[in-house]
């Protein structure tokens, strides 16, 4: 076996079974994603930096670096936005160098750096707002958090530039609070990690053991249930209630327990301290069996944007927000690269397709921050939140997405998700691997992998089989592959791969009807539609005429799959099928009757087509009634 | 015809059909709610004097006196707490004097006296925490609202007592915002709305009719929009939205709807309005027509506390606070009063057994604020709350529960709930009318009336159907009554009544199995058991070795009604019936899976033997897993 390429400190961690490729190894070159991506680029990010400026984030620094007056506006976390979009544009600046956009970012930090103080702080709410305030509620203050978004968005802005500027504002914070914070220092630690994950990338740059340290030190001090919880919910809230080696659930807040577990899991792959990861992998099931939505959403309650009890999943006032599904593909990505099972990846590319793509609008410029199963109408994407975490998480996310495609090992290439693109990397010997990968996923299930430059030497190619997916074959160079060797999920294709070798997958991709867990009082009876990874909806402007909530599921129909170029900019692929309307039964103005009063004649059914879009597609056509699950 | 009972003031309003008794009219003598109200005289209310005095209610007051020194505690209207519970003493006394009880209130009446400022302002919070702060946060600050429960108070006691003190301290208060606020002076209302009933009341027994058009000031402040709404939510959390004529649902938090709609209702009944009863009208079908648990249970959301869409009505996270349901029964109560029909009561009968009474522990000290209808365990009524606002209202409710039962009109009586209990009212020449009711009601449907004085003149006695029956018999003096007259959900009974006439009505009570429409999603599917008025529910301590979770009703299997003295301290009527439980399918720690990959075969279920018990008494023997609807 030859490795891959070179190992550094920013990629190659000690405790993990696949590495991740420098972000600028896969090009997302064409089809589903690469759309996603120049929305991003053309237009979201740049409404982002509008609405920055618009909703007083960028003022905020500026009164903290004294080069405005006036008051502070929003919330205590308004930092963070700024940090993510850097973050964003830092991704985009790595795959496609822009001058224009790299100026913009250096002005931004420009300003990050005449706001931070001398002695390395740097809080716009504190500075203006209470400058006697500095660590003053770590519960709610979100002082922490902010230092994490800076300190990510640090990292990210010097691998894509190898510009120091943002890098030095975070380690001089970063060296502040590792002087504040620790043993025999300052105990404690923010309600809402972030921090965490932060400094373990921190590490990773710098080199500087001590962030690794404090990463573990704050981990370490979650579940002395001394956190002020929220409503009715006590220090589970903020994942306070047990330390994290003893957690055996999700619980809390949706985001934080992501955010946690994604830092937890990077602590593990620095560390390998198995306690950690069983406590992950406890956590994992936990959530998968009983917490999840269909579409990869987290969080079942409004109140403390919360996961509820097990199989507490409401369609209709389910949380599931954005961050929390982006907050789960940082968690899951993690979880692959150190166990190399394609559970993970399962999960990542659901919750990609459905729970995080439908936070944001086909305009590129309106976000969804709770993204439901049902909506009874009225609900619709805004243009920025009051807390606007969401809007700049989805732009870091879509800027940064080709990292998540394909790892290597020292046997070979993984390839996760699938999308037109171009993989350029190398063995540890210098030659050239580039192999091109070209497929109209998810909406056909042929990808084509054609080897365009390799030595000729052996090594292994894998290729996800989705979980969707049973009977997934391969032809190598037209020839059928008969026994496909799988290993955790995995297609193995073992060869001396050479320029001109093509690997045709063929993932069968029929539309199904899913059932959910009868322990799932809040969708018993109902059904929902799936075709490879993307979850659909039936909204109601595409059933003029019929009222959504009568609507039941003609089982036996047929599904079709049908192209729609015209339906939405981008063009959808629609799942026609057929049910009938509940007619004609009476209810007097009641919710309730004796059962006996039910006149069984009087109940009529109108047969009516049914046209099942994309869930992330809903609500571009005004703010529709929608619904996941179909009654039976 | 004969007219009863002199007219006055405080019990006959301009605009109603049928006219409140005094308190001391109807006694409860014994049976079901005699339970309740002796339970709530010797030991709530007195767990309630200690809970004030441990929470800070009364230290608030004492602060605010200058008594004493120390820090405010609690929340900003804890003042309200301690005014429920006066107004709870005052009914009390009304109907059972009491020399200790009377002192124990003129202690606290006194304290009252003390704590009021010389221009007769009065609210603990804001003279301890921000005495510059009058009236600085009407959408939050509660102070109005405060005031609305001292007025209340002071009116009961004043009818209990005859004393004029707390009396004194309310007009003086009232006259202050009644300066403060009207047209030409102050705008705004208070964010809770319970002043306009509470004005309305003070206008009744006072005469002044400042109070009544402050009432209908406040009420017509409301629906501009402008108060500042409560997270996800905006001006309708505080039924802001609109003004109060054009109100078409009922919306945002459901304690406040119900409290307005009461006071609402009360301005109706004394100015006719006919566009505030068309308003009244329109809310209550749509609650009741898509807002409204079986229980009685009013509010969908925790998150402000809230109504939520039509048909969102999920069994688990449902709020159903007990203060909703008190509010319910208050509104139902004044619409009964103004048109005469039995759906109000039947809506009040419902809330009471069921929504209202589950607030209350069997042992009279902890309460629910949440009231749910499926619980997967770990929930349990508390000793008090941090807003502890449901204990106190519990009380009150329960003390002056007799005022519910019988109305009278020019025509004769109307008897609106049953329970063994004496009727003393007289006739307006002045001759006593006494009823004795006997009933073992609601465990049994059978209820004797039995006239023990009357002078012999016609007059008509009106017995209500319940909603929940539909063969009602009649047998007077032995003789069944062969063709039955009903108006409006009421038995009519006219004849010259004279002592030792002796009626007997019969609701047949059978268990049935109780239906929802079938756009509720959150309980697709499933039944729910009821008998009488009393809605059951299936309690996982009655059913050992089984996860209620998984049980199925057999809807075939009859319903049998068991009496069991032994089970819970009053004694229950259980119903058993029969189901099985789903099992043996291996969802592999999954929640969703292709409809496909179910192997039909592999379910099994097991008959299992159910008990149902009332809903009101669940969590009596632990905080067990819960549901009333039942997946079929």
């Amino acid at each position: 076996m030859h490795t891959f390429i070179l190992k550094t400190r920013e990629s190659y961690f000690p405790y993990t079974r696949w590495h991740m490729l420098p972000l600028d190894s896969v090009t997302l070159t064409g089809g589903f994603w690469s759309h996603w991506q120049n929305l991003n680029r053309r237009v979201t990010l740049q409404h982002g930096y509008h609405m920055l400026e618009q909703a007083g984030n960028l003022d905020n620094l500026r009164l903290a670096a004294g080069l405005i007056k006036g008051q502070y506006r929003g919330m205590v976390f308004l930092d963070s936005d700024i940090y993510k979009w850097l973050e964003a544009v830092a991704y985009e600046l790595h795959v496609n160098p822009n001058p224009e956009l790299q100026k913009q970012a250096d002005d931004v930090i420009e300003l990050i750096a005449a706001a931070q103080q001398s002695d390395g702080y740097l809080n716009s709410y504190v500075q203006v707002v209470r400058p006697d305030g500095r660590w003053a509620d770590l519960d709610f203050g979100h002082e922490l958090y902010c230092a994490g978004h800076l300190f990510q968005a640090a990292v990210a802005y010097h691998r894509a530039t190898r510009t120091t500027t943002l890098l030095e504002i975070a380690t001089r914070f970063a060296d502040l609070i590792a002087a504040t914070f620790g043993p025999e220092k300052r105990q404690g630690t923010c309600g809402h990690p972030e921090i965490e994950m932060a400094l373990v990338e921190l590490y990773r740059t710098t080199g500087k053991s001590a962030y690794l340290d404090l990463a573990k030190f704050f981990i370490d001090q979650r579940g002395k249930g001394v956190m002020r919880g929220m409503g009715w919910m006590g220090a589970e809230y903020h994942q306070d209630r047990v330390p994290v080696r003893q957690a055996d659930r999700v619980e809390g807040h949706a985001v934080r327990a992501m955010y946690l577990n994604a830092g937890v899991t990077d602590l593990y792959l620095e560390t390998g301290e198995q306690a950690l990861l069983d406590a992950l992998e406890r956590q994992w099931r936990d959530m998968v069996g009983g917490k999840l939505f269909l579409t990869g959403g987290l969080g079942s309650r409004y109140e403390g944007e919360a996961f509820g009890d097990p199989y507490e999943l409401p369609a209709d006032r389910c949380y599931c927000e954005t961050c929390a599904a982006i907050g789960s593909v940082m968690w899951n990505w993690r979880m692959l690269l150190v166990t190399g099972e394609a559970r993970f990846a399962d999960l990542l590319e659901r919750t990609l397709y459905n729970g995080v793509l439908s936070g944001l609008a086909l305009d590129g410029k309106h976000f969804f921050y709770m993204n439901p199963l049902l909506s009874r109408g009225g609900y619709a994407r805004e243009p920025w939140h009051h807390v606007a975490c969401c809007p700049p998480n989805v732009m870091r996310l879509l800027a940064s997405l080709a990292q998540y495609f394909v790892t290597y090992d020292d046997t070979g290439l993984q390839v996760h998700l699938y999308n037109t693109a171009v993989i350029n990397t190398a063995l540890a010997s210098g030659h050239p691997v580039v192999v091109s990968m070209q497929t109209d996923y998810p909406w056909q299930g042929q990808v084509k992998l054609s080897i365009q430059d390799a030595d000729g030497s052996t090594w292994r190619l894998r290729l996800r089989e989705p979980e969707w997916c049973s009977n997934a074959t391969v032809v190598i160079n037209g020839q059928p592959v008969e026994k496909l060797t799988t290993e955790s999920g995995y297609v193995v294709l073992e060869r001396a791969w050479r320029p001109g070798d093509v690997v045709e997958l063929t993932l069968p991709l029929e539309p199904t009807l899913v059932e959910a867990h009868p322990r799932i009082d809040a969708i018993r009876d109902s059904l929902a539609i799936q075709r490879g990874p993307v979850v659909y909806c039936l909204e109601a402007v595409d059933h003029p005429h019929i009222d959504l909530m009568d609507i039941r599921l003609d089982e036996t129909a047929p599904l079709r799959a049908v192209w729609r170029e015209d339906l939405l900019p981008q063009g959808l692929m629609v799942i026609q099928s057929s049910g009938y309307v509940v007619d004609g039964e009476d209810w007097q103005g009641h919710l309730y009757r004796r059962l006996s009063d039910r006149d069984g004649l009087s109940r009529k059914s109108n047969p009516v087509p049914l046209a099942a879009i994309p869930y992330y597609a809903w609500a571009n056509r005004g703010a529709n009634p929608m619904r996941v699950w179909i009654p039976r």
